[in-house]
């Protein structure tokens, strides 16, 4: 009898509602850089995350709760916010004590389509707190989705590879029955030894459009584990370790 | 100055609304098993092959033109029909001067959905007809999106693997900018050695699915490059050699 939870990877947004997420824990995925960046300021003492999916929400709700307002548009700072999403940017200096109010073109759409289909448990993942995440889904034994931010719905390179990361990990605990799952682990298994080599090897649109912005720091922290091993925890609209 | 043609993959027909298809040449691809055996039939002479997306409008249309029936709902032969979508079915014998009216679970329906999405230039592929097809990319200079039909919108390996290939062969006389096309073409590039081997080893579904039918000869049937190499074009409601 296979008593294993089932584990599956949506490689976009467009693909989720192929998924149960019900039953699941749903981790999201947006290495460059929203869940990189939310690791980093809970890590570096942020009292919390709030996830919202419009500028403008950000904005209003920056100001009700005295919150920094942060998120991009298009990769680059929105209009009316006053940070961006790299995880630089957070530093404890800054961020400890504080809310974030963050939007993002991918992440946080992903996390509310999530909750939308009925998601009841999510947490964030990135290369930045990979063991913590893998520990808990070894830990809780429940059916997983592994769900990619991507890009305006168009699967990336980053996102899956950390999808194959965690399969790699952990996949031997759970049931895949995934091709998308495969197919991410065994691109990370060629990937592993450098992952920034592979991106960049491999043409990853992201490390192109990130290297033309000067942010190759920002993608060599994203890909490297562990930098801010926290599981940020999604509960009553907001994120919190 | 860049004038390279573009070069997109779809791996599923949920992504398939992300491309421009009007100014493309489409090749749809159902590896396991449609589009080999369309590649099959017309290769042993059929004298066409008119894609269909209803069991019902395939027994319509078979008797009006005195066709061969043939299709698959959930990989077995659909009730009413005369034959299933084993490439072995397709003799030269059995179909030569024959038009077959086919109708699939995945491949004819995306077939289906790209012409509704305003395609006008149709090719199936497969690795049956792989070098035929990578030919003709080539000598078209033509943008590209190579579309997988995958299982119900779920990503497979071997559709996948498929617009690897074909990338792996004419990627450099295209610009690609679609992290898809660089997934698809690592895998590739791991899986060449030995196909068959590579979706056992990394537990695709579908051959997990097709050996549980007993089906094995089939896959590798369907993993052997240029065994009917011959290119189906679509026209006026046919597809045609």
């Amino acid at each position: 009898m296979n008593t294993k939870p089932t584990l599956f990877t949506s490689f976009s947004p467009a693909l989720l509602h192929l998924y149960d997420l019900s039953n699941s824990i749903v981790v999201i995925i947006d290495i460059l850089r929203a869940t990189s960046t939310i690791a980093t300021a809970l890590y570096n003492g942020a009292k919390s995350v709030i996830p919202v999916d419009s500028v403008s929400r950000c904005i209003e709700l920056g100001k009700q709760i005295e919150g920094v307002t942060a998120g991009e548009r298009d990769g680059k700072i929105a209009e009316g916010l006053q940070n961006g999403n790299s995880p630089f940017e957070y530093t404890r200096e800054f961020i400890a004590g504080k809310t974030l109010v963050f939007t993002t073109t991918n992440g946080t759409r992903l996390l509310q389509m999530a909750l939308d289909r009925g998601a009841t448990e999510i947490v964030t993942g990135a290369f930045s707190n990979l063991s913590v995440v893998c520990d808990h889904l070894m830990v809780m034994k429940k059916n997983v989705i592994l769900a990619c931010a991507a890009w305006k719905d168009r699967i990336n390179m980053e996102d899956s590879l950390f999808a194959g990361a965690v399969i790699h990990e952990v996949g031997r605990y759970f049931s895949i029955n995934c091709d998308s799952s495969h197919i991410a682990t065994a691109m990370y298994k060629q990937a592993k030894k450098d992952l920034f080599d592979f991106m960049k090897a491999n043409e990853a649109s992201h490390y192109h459009r990130l290297i033309g912005f000067g942010l190759e720091k920002d993608i060599r922290y994203c890909l490297t584990p562990d930098l801010a091993n926290v599981l940020p925890q999604y509960d009553n609209g907001k994120l919190t370790i």
